[in-house]
C-alpha cells in the first residue's frame, strides 16, 4: 500500500497543479473520436496525468482471472452494518459458502451478523472487532477464500489489498476506490497475486436491467450507440443521520464535486456497451451544479448553533458527465443526492433498431412496437426475462433491493466454485469507479475532457462480451 | 449582409484552425465556476473565438426594444410550405394583424396561402414568387410591419436581415441561426435599426411547459439548479422525403456533427432559468455518438444503386451537450434525430424545493407530494394552468402542435399592438440559436469547453425576467 500511496500522492499532485496543461493536453491528446473509427488508445502517447499507466506493471493477462474451483467457499465479511448485513442474509441461503469470519468497529453489529449464521445452521464464525484496522488481523490469520467488504467507501481499497496480499479473493461495495491510484492499485495487486477483485455492482442483477441487457445480446435493439443513466436518489436525511451512513457518507460531500456515485448507473450500461469487452471508457467531461441542498436541509432541520448548519459543502447538487467509449459511443451519466426528487435510474439504452428506458420501464423496438410509441416493459418479460431472474426469482423475494443483491451474491458464489471468470473483474470495477476522480477533475477545469486510464492495457480489444449468463 | 459575412469567414476560420489554442483558452478561461458565484464574463479576457464582440457594435440598449404600438399589424410572410402554412392559418384567426404579402419559391404553395387569407375575409396579398432571393423585393417594396418567415434553415438571417434593413420588425422559425456570425448578425443589425427580430420558438408556449414556469414562478420549485432537455424525434423519415424538408434538412446532417436543434429543448429551460434576464449562457461541452441511422434507413428503404444510399452523414445520432450558466446552473441538451424511438423532449427542471419532469409530466414538490413519489402533472393544471392557456384553450384547438403554434402567433401579434417587448428578444433567439455552431466546435475538437458569447454585453444582469404573461 506504501508504494501506491507514495505514487498516487503524485499523481494528484500533479493532477491539480497542472490544470492548464491537462486540459490542452487532454484535448489534442483525445482528438475527434470519429464514429466507427477507434481513438486507438494504445498508439500514442499519454497526453495528461490520468492516463498513464503505472510502471511498475508487467504486462497485462491474456484473459480475466479464472481461479482454481472452490467446493465451499469460506467468506469473511467485514462490514455488517446495513448493506453488509443484507449481503450476509443472502449468503447465509446460498448453497456451497459459508462465513467463517465476520469484523466490523461494532461489536453488537458483528453479533448480529453472527447471530443470522448460526440460526442458519453454520457455525458460530470468527469475530474481529478490535479497530478500524482489525481486517488485517482477519485478512492475516483466517482460513478464507473470500474477503467481501460492505464499509465506508475509504475502506474498500485497503481491505481488497489486504485481502488479496494474503491470498484470499476480494469482493467489495461500489465504488471499488474513488481514487485512480486506488484504481490502479486494485488492478495491480490482483494481477500479481492472481486473485479476483471483484466490485458487488447489485444494479447489473436488476430485474429491467437484465431484461434490457437480454434484448441487447439478441439484437433487438441493434448497435447500441447511447446510453443515459445515473444515481438520482434523495439522500439528504440519510447523509445528515446520526447513524449508519450518517456517519461517513455526508463527508465526502465536503470536499469532493462530481460524481461521487456512478456506478450503479454505469454498471448495466456498460455491459450493454461491453466496456473492457470490445470497447472501453475513453474520455469525458463533467459538469456540476451549484450545492444547495445539504446546507438547505440543515436549515431546515437543525436548530440554530447546531454544528451541521455551519458546514458547508462543495458537491455541486447535480453532476452531469458525458463519456465517450474508443468506438465513439456516448453515455451521460448523473449523479444527484442532495435534492428533494423521486428515485431515479434513468436506464436508457438506444441502439439502431431500438430504445429501453427506465422509470417508467418501457421499449421501442422497430417493426415490432407501434410507430412512435412506446411499449410498457411488462410485456416483454414473458418473451425475454433474463435466464437468471427465470430461474430465480422465487428464490430472491425478499433480498433487498427488489432481489437483485440475492442474485449477485448468488452469481459470485457460483462462478468461485465453478472457478469461472466473475461476472464483474478488476478491470470492470476499476474502469466503472474511475469516473469519480475523473469527474472531479473535469469540474475543477472548467469541464475540460479528462482520459480514462486504459486498465487492460489493450486486452479489452481481445476479451468477449459478458454473455448471458444462468443460475 | 457583406461585413457579417466576411467578419464571419474570419471567425470560423480562426475557430477551425485554432483547435489547440481554443481548448487551452477555453478551459483556463472558464476558470472553474464556483456555485454561486459569477464568472464574471465582463470582467476577463475573451478566451477564444466563440466569446468575442464583433468590433462594429455600439453600446447594447440599457432596456430589450420595445417597439411604438402598431393597431393593425401588416405581415408579409416568407415560405408557406408545412409549418409556414400552420402559422397563416393562426394569424387569419388573429385579430389585429392581416397578411398582405406573401413570398415562396413555389407558386401553388403561393396561391394556396392567399386563398386561405381570402377565405378569412381579407384582401388577397402580394405575391412573391420570383425565385429564391424574391423576398428582397418583397421586403423593399411592400408597406409592411412584419415579415415572419418559415423558410430552410440558410434563409432565416438572410430574410430578417432583409425585413430589419427595410425598416420591418422580423421574425423567424427555429433556429434563427446556426453559425455564430449568424446570431451576432441578427444582433447587430436589429439594434442598428431599432427593429424587433424575434425566434418562434412554439414549444416556449406548450401546455406543460408553461405549467413549468407557472410552478416556476411561484417559488414551488425553489431555486432552479439543473435542467435536462433535447429535441428526440425519429426524423428518418422526413429527411429522406422527397419533398418539405426532406429537400433541405438532410443535408444538414451530411456535414455538421453537434446540436443542430437545440431551441425546443432549450428555449422552456431557458425562460425558467431567467436566461439573458438574470443569467446566461456561459460555457458548454458537446459529444455526438457514432453516426448510423440514416446510412441504415436509405440502405432498407432504397434499392441497389439508388443515389441516397451512397450519401455519408457526419452527424452523430445522438448528440449530448452540458451547458454552464454564469450562475453556475447545469443544462443537458440532447439531439436525437436519426434512430427508431417515441418522441420525447425531456423537459426536466429541477429545483431546491421540487421537480418538473416530462414524457410523462409530472411533479414532485417537497412538503406537497408523498414522499418521494411523483404526482401527475395533470392534477396541477387545475391550479396552476398557466394564464394563457386558461385564456386561449378553447380558442387554441385544432392549431398546430397541440395548440402551441397558435399562442405563439396570438402573443407576438400582441405585443406588436401593444408596443410590448416581445416575449422573446433577439439576444434569446441569439443565445439559444449559438449552441448549433458552439456544439459543432466542441466535438470537433474532443468535447472542449467553449464559450457563449454573451450578446447581452453584460445586460443580462439588468434585464427583468419573462413575466407570466396573459391573453
Amino acid at each position: 500500500m506504501t508504494k501506491g500511496g507514495s505514487s498516487g500522492l503524485d499523481r494528484r499532485e500533479f493532477l491539480r497543479t497542472g490544470a492548464a496543461g491537462l486540459a490542452a493536453g487532454a484535448v489534442s491528446g483525445c482528438g475527434t473520436p470519429v464514429a466507427g473509427q477507434e481513438a486507438q488508445p494504445g498508439g500514442r502517447e499519454a497526453p495528461s496525468g490520468t492516463a498513464a499507466v503505472p510502471g511498475e506493471l508487467g504486462a497485462p493477462p491474456a484473459q480475466p482471472l479464472s481461479a482454481p474451483p472452490i467446493e465451499r467457499v469460506r467468506i469473511g465479511y467485514v462490514g455488517v452494518g446495513g448493506m453488509g448485513t443484507a449481503h450476509v442474509r443472502n449468503l447465509v441461503r446460498i448453497d456451497g459458502c459459508v462465513i467463517t469470519a465476520v469484523c466490523d468497529i461494532r461489536e453488537e453489529h458483528a453479533e448480529r451478523a453472527a447471530g443470522l449464521i448460526e440460526e442458519a445452521g453454520h457455525p458460530r464464525p470468527a469475530l474481529y472487532t478490535a479497530g478500524e484496522t482489525d481486517f488485517e488481523r482477519l485478512c492475516a490469520e483466517e482460513d478464507l477464500d473470500l474477503v467481501y467488504n460492505a464499509t465506508p467507501w475509504r475502506w474498500h481499497v485497503p481491505i481488497c489489498v489486504a485481502a488479496m496480499e494474503n491470498g484470499k479473493h476480494a469482493a467489495t461495495e461500489v465504488p471499488a476506490a474513488y481514487t485512480l491510484d486506488g484504481c490502479w492499485e486494485l488492478v495491480e495487486t490482483a494481477e500479481r497475486t492472481s486473485r479476483h477483485c471483484t466490485m458487488m455492482e447489485n444494479v447489473n442483477y436488476g430485474r429491467a436491467e437484465l431484461l434490457c441487457l437480454n434484448l441487447v445480446r439478441q439484437g433487438l435493439l441493434g448497435e447500441i450507440l447511447h446510453a443515459e443513466c445515473g444515481y438520482l436518489h434523495d439522500l439528504r436525511g440519510i447523509k445528515f443521520a446520526d447513524d449508519g451512513e450518517g456517519l461517513w457518507r455526508r463527508d465526502h460531500s465536503w470536499t469532493r464535486n462530481g460524481n461521487l456515485y456512478p456506478t450503479h448507473g454505469l454498471g448495466p450500461v456498460a455491459n450493454c456497451m461491453n466496456i473492457n469487452r470490445g470497447d472501453r471508457f475513453a474520455h469525458l467531461v463533467s459538469m456540476s451544479s451549484p450545492s444547495r441542498g445539504l446546507q438547505e436541509w440543515a436549515v431546515a432541520n437543525y436548530p440554530e448553533g447546531h454544528p451541521k448548519r455551519a458546514e458547508t459543502f462543495a458537491l455541486g447538487d447535480v453532476n452531469g458527465s458525458l463519456i465517450q467509449t474508443a468506438m465513439g459511443k456516448t453515455i451521460y451519466v448523473a449523479h444527484d443526492t442532495n435534492l428533494p426528487r423521486p428515485y431515479d435510474r434513468i436506464n436508457k439504452v438506444q441502439g439502431t433498431r431500438g430504445i429501453f428506458q427506465g422509470y417508467p420501464d418501457r421499449v421501442y423496438i422497430e417493426g415490432r412496437s407501434e410507430s412512435h410509441r412506446w411499449d410498457e416493459a411488462e410485456g416483454y418479460y414473458e418473451e425475454f426475462e433474463h435466464p437468471l431472474w427465470r430461474a430465480l426469482r422465487e428464490a430472491s423475494i425478499g433480498a433487498g433491493h427488489g432481489g437483485m443483491d440475492f442474485m449477485e451474491d448468488y452469481r459470485l458464489v457460483k462462478c468461485l466454485r465453478e472457478g469461472l471468470p466473475l461476472d464483474m473483474n478488476v478491470y470492470d470495477a476499476a474502469a466503472l469507479s474511475a469516473v469519480c476522480e475523473l469527474s472531479e477533475i473535469s469540474v475543477a477545469n472548467g469541464s475540460a475532457p479528462v482520459e480514462f486510464p486504459d486498465f487492460t492495457r489493450g486486452k479489452w480489444r481481445e476479451w468477449a462480451p459478458w454473455q448471458i449468463v444462468g443460475a
